[in-house]
């Protein structure tokens, strides 16, 4: 069993894919997996996939993996979907056009779906980037199916953030509404063979005017314009994801910004660990009696946080 | 120093002063003293106010106040400012409307202000709240200065939230952004004395109409407009406010609000203890050389997540 990771390490798929469902399935052998892993990782470029559904990001991420392969690149995508509590099934609509990208050797698919709380989503799909990162892809793309906080959250992992906008009315509402705007390193505005396409560029710019975070230190951030009809545009948004790249780099924000995740990461850890042992030592039973006798008033939140702390006993775990 | 709980619940305006200033500065004894007064609280009905900088919630505040007062309610107010690091002194401009109120021994006016995490502001907020209802404050109004994800977290503690807008290009976007649409039980478009009030709320009714949670269960969210200058509508908002308690309780939606509260209360004092743990027990110097052997690839995360839960020995706390 131990030499999954030696497997993975060497380029065998078929570790990868256990590697990723041990992850999935939270199997407590997984993080001693990926405490190994972790030192064969950190190479790749992540990119981030985001947007509205119906905005065009599978196209996109298809075109995008076809330019990165004649590039050379060997490719890991991860598909995320929080809003579906099953695996593959519901994506599977999407990922039929990138079916024509699985035969290849040096491609990597996957969809995950949300089991649980968005804070667990975002840590196992950090996860899931580690073991592609240490089986040799790079870069690795994470789509999103939807945009809202947990999708948000799971671009955290991204070094490069692309956010994808199509013309038509609702769209920036709905790019807006999830704080997407924040988050973006590059804008794609996709169909831009259709009518509304320089109108929502424009309006793009305008809401972005409007935010003085449209630069993000000495990067500034692109709005690019892409067709799947015409497969327009492709060359330059890879060539934006790479010179992003090369400004973390050179600014020294990629590094920064490693330290802030690998904090950020040891304690999200620790918090889960915490909760996994109020899960495991309380029970539902105990938790309702508990609140109801809160809310009563004849116990109150401090002492039975204390009390609680107290029979964690993390020591033991 | 423990009759400070008693002369709190005499309805000692100084000890309600200091208890704030206490739990203000996290100061260890503050939790006990607050495990005291949950038994007396849980009476007051919460009220968030909530929108836009500028859009006129100081305003609104002191007017619902004064018709308070009228209906001979004893009210508290928390100003609460997320992006200020200082107490009182940024909202200090804001705050002298509410001068005049200031006197009337029913009137208890506290600002509070950030220092550290957003989550940490909501649960000194929540906090407060308990010591001002406990002093038999009732209602109390919770008042953001802006619009964010602390102010929306903030909000988690109030029963009604209203969303204040006023009419004017971008307010709109500002709402969205910030997730407050979802929070609000009251929509209060101020201003309404200017000429572009009437499509403000119908805009307003627009967005909400492409919201399918318009309706919080068998309450409908209303669309209330007032105006300072002919102290219009505030009536209107204050019986909206007192119908929305009114649904709460009979639909059995309070009790159950109550018992999530106090379950998420419960788990953010125990995720506190043990950040608060980490904080003490792990110098900055040493997570500096931790994070480094992580992004170095010499240690992983999820070993330096198991010592340091071995190290934070929560059953000493």
């Amino acid at each position: 069993m131990q030499n999954i990771v030696q497997r993975l390490l060497d380029g065998d798929r078929r570790a990868l894919a256990r590697m990723i469902t041990l992850i999935e399935n939270e199997v407590p052998a997984a993080h001693r997996y990926l405490a190994e892993l972790h030192r064969h990782a950190g190479r790749a470029h992540i990119i981030g996939v985001t947007g509205a559904p119906g905005a065009g990001k599978s196209t996109l991420v298809t075109q995008l993996v076809r330019e990165l392969r004649q590039r050379e690149h060997k490719i890991g995508v991860v598909a995320v979907d929080p809003s579906s509590p099953f695996t593959g099934g519901a994506l599977l609509g999407d990922r039929i056009r990138m079916m024509e990208l699985a035969g290849d050797p040096n491609v990597f698919i996957r969809s995950m779906a949300s089991r649980g709380s968005s804070g667990g989503l975002a840590s196992s799909t950090g996860d899931v980037v580690r073991a592609m990162d240490a089986a040799g892809f790079d870069p690795i793309i994470i789509e999103t199916i939807g945009t809202g906080q947990a999708e948000v959250e799971v671009m955290h992992s991204a070094h490069t953030v692309l956010v994808v906008y199509a013309p038509g009315m609702g769209d920036e509402i709905q790019a807006i509404k999830a704080g997407i705007l924040e988050i973006a390193d590059i804008f794609v505005v996709s169909k831009a063979d259709k009518p509304g396409a320089d109108q929502a560029a424009a309006q793009l710019s305008m809401l972005l005017g409007l935010d003085p975070n449209r630069r993000k230190g000495p990067w500034r951030i692109p709005i690019l314009k892409t067709s799947a009809l015409k497969t327009q545009g492709i060359v330059e948004v890879v060539d934006a994801m790479q010179q992003h790249l090369t400004v973390l780099k050179e600014s020294g924000m990629l590094a920064q910004r490693a330290q802030r995740q690998a904090r950020s990461e040891v304690q999200a850890l620790i918090l889960h660990a915490v909760m996994q042992a109020l899960k495991t030592r309380v029970s539902e039973d105990e938790w309702s009696a508990l609140v109801e006798a809160i809310t009563v008033g004849e116990r109150d939140p401090y002492s039975v946080a204390g009390e609680l702390l107290e029979r964690i006993r993390l020591r033991e775990e």
